[in-house]
Formats: structure tokens, sequence, C-alpha cells
């Protein structure tokens, strides 16, 4: 029978199909989580939505949870971001509200691990010492935003202040697909408030900032939730 | 064999130890789902735990959201508060701390509810229409405090930042035990958090507030993480 060509055009064909197949496991997983929830789907509906065989999604990620981990570590490089000191007020408030603009369409695209969090931390080590991680990390990043927005004059806290701040917006911005699902029940509508949840997010920042700061915010704010 | 004495008396008996069961029936469940989380814990297990016979639980509960659903009662008579109007800032203060500290020891005593939420409401129509109707007038009572704050002259917010607090209030103490469980991981640290939480509540009140207010307010939480 035919002898592979000599040199690495054909190794390359596969390992451009080998990835090929990979990412579309990746997203297609992503959908079916995002749908009905991680913990509904099972690898076996993956690979037959796919139409590839079990066997070869096995060859891919040894287990479910394997993808779930892959999709946790996606999310968490969307969201490490490190910001750069800003050099005015004005930057500082565009960077916080990048920031969490940025942190809300990555908790949306990934809804699934915040839907389903309690239940997926709680079976998993590894995926919970994950979200702790990404949870400090964020923290971290809010902190730094406002040390910025102090530094700049921009905003009046004390680094205590500061603290209590950030894990606000951290319990905030984590629940609130979780918060508007209970009351609206269907997906569309959760989409159509996660602009709300920005609105609420900012507004936790909002009353320490000095009054230009503040309408700088509010009108980004706006362009987010008429966008 | 013996006819039952005329009068009242035994049927009495009978009432008493019904009623004795049941309320038997609903601490020890209430045990068990805060210990092992409501989908863990079946009706035979509460039987069992109490040394009754099955038949003898499903005579006062069909099934075991029929208990869950009782304590979800048990729970909004808890934190079903109207509040009367303050006679002074200082009473507003008050108000408001006492609101929100009896909030959050509800939330702990009856925590079940609130570790496996998606799953108890995404499983029973009833308990989500249920748990809407407590969030929305815990929502309305929020705001009827801060009103009298600012009615009392120790708030200034307008009413749209009103009703946005109001909402951070209650996303917050929602999910702060899910929030604090997720870093924790165990029930000791959790309780020990729930004084954490209530600052963090707290905090989302305390930018809008005078000075005066916000010491009164300071001084009253520090009263609390101390206990």
């Amino acid at each position: 029978m035919a002898k592979p060509a000599a040199g690495a055009a054909p190794l390359d064909g596969n390992a451009v199909r080998t990835e090929r197949t990979r990412a579309r496991i990746l997203s297609q997983a992503l959908l079916l989580f995002n749908e009905r929830g991680a913990a509904h789907v099972t690898s076996g509906a993956i690979a037959s939505v796919l139409d590839i065989s079990p066997g070869n999604l096995y060859y891919h990620f040894r287990n479910k949870d394997a993808i779930v981990e892959e999709l946790f570590h996606r999310f968490e490089e969307r969201v490490g971001v490190e910001p750069i000191a800003p050099e005015s007020a004005s930057e500082a408030i565009e960077d916080l509200w990048l920031y969490l603009h940025l942190m809300l369409e990555a908790i949306w695209e990934y809804r699934f691990l915040y839907f389903g969090l309690d239940d997926l931390v709680g079976r998993n080590r590894r995926l919970r010492a994950h979200f702790i991680r990404i949870v400090d990390r964020k923290s971290a990043t809010v902190e730094a935003l406002c040390e910025s927005l102090v530094h700049a004059g921009a905003m009046r806290a004390t680094p205590g202040e500061i603290r209590t701040i950030a894990r606000n917006v951290l319990v905030v911005s984590t629940y609130w697909l979780s918060f508007q699902s209970l009351q609206v029940g269907d997906e569309t509508s959760a989409q159509a408030s996660l602009g709300q949840g920005a609105y609420q997010v900012m507004a936790l920042v909002a009353p320490y900032l000095g009054v230009a700061a503040r309408r700088h915010l509010e009108r980004l704010g706006r362009r987010y939730l008429d966008a």
C-alpha cells in the first residue's frame, strides 16, 4: 500500500488535523456546556454532535474533566490582564472600565463555569484550586486599578476600602448571572442582563470617585448599555 | 379493648405528638441538609436518624421537596420584617444594621438553601417562585431602610442609586457563603466568615452615609465582628 511520502509535509498535515479536531472538540463542548450545564453533557454527546468516534475524542482528552480544565485555562488567559500604569486619571478610568467589561464578557462566554460553579469545584480539587487562583488574580487586578485611580487623584479610598471594594466586585461579577437567571430563568434575558451586571459592578466603585471621574465612568457605562 | 376516654384530652395528646414529630423532622432535616446539601439527603435518611418509619415521615411530608418547601417558608418568616418608620438618623442606622444582621444570620441558619441554590430552584418551579418572592421582599425592605436614612438626613442617594445598592446587597448576601466556601472549603471557617459577609454588605451602603451615620454603622459592625 502507499507509503507516506518522505519529508515533513504529511506529518504536518496530521498535526494540523489533530489541532483542528482538538479545537472543534473544545468549541463544541463550550457550546453544549453553556446550553445545558457541564453536569448534563457527556463526552459521548460531544463526540456524537461532532460526528467523531468516542475513541477519537478520548485520544485528545482523557475525560470530560480534562475538557473542562482546558476551557478553564482558556478562560484564565482571557481575564489574565496585567494593568499598565496609566498616565492620567482619564486613562485610569478607561482601564478600569475596560477590565470590568472584559471580565464580564469572558464570564458570559464561559458561563457554564459560573452557572454550575458549586458543583464543578465541589467535585474536583484541581478545578477549585484553579478557580481560587483566578479569583485572587482578578482581585489583585481590581485593587491595582483602584490604586491607580487613587494615585491619579480620581478616587478617594483607603487601602482597606479598596480591598473591600475588590471583594464585592468579585462577588457581584461571579454571581450576577446566577442571580439574574434565578429571576428570569431563560438565557436570552440573561444575556440582556449582562449590561445590567456591568452597571451593578461599576456602582461598587462609583461612590469613591471624584465628580469628573464618575461622569466619565457613567458615559462609558452608558455606551456599553446601549451597545 | 380499651375505648378512648371521652373528652378532648387523648386527642390533644395525639395532636401534640403529631406536632412534635413534625417539628423533629424539620429540625433534623435542616441539620442534615446544612451538613450534606439537600441533594445528598433522602427522606429515608431523615427517618432513619430520627428512628421513625418512612411511613410515619410520609404521613407528615409527602416527599423531600415538601420538607424543603416548609423550611423555605420558615426562612421567609424569619426575614419577613416590616420596617417601622424610624424617629431619628441614629434609629434608622440601627434599623438597617439590625436587618442586615438578621438576614445574614437567617441565611447561615438555612445555608443549605444558599449552597445548593441553582440546583434547588432549577428542579422546582414552586421553590423558584418562592425564592424570587423572598428576594423581592428583601430588596423592598433594604430600599425602605435606605429611604428612611435619606429622609433622616443620614444618607445621600438618588432613588436610582438606592435601587442599585439594594440589588448589590441582595447579590452579596445571597452568594457570600458560596463565595467564601469556594476559598476556604470548610464550614467552621465559613461561619467565621459570616462576620466578614456582614462587613462586605455594610460597605455597600457606607459610602452614601454622612460622617456621623458612617461612624455609627462602623461601631455597630465592629461589635458584630468581635461577638
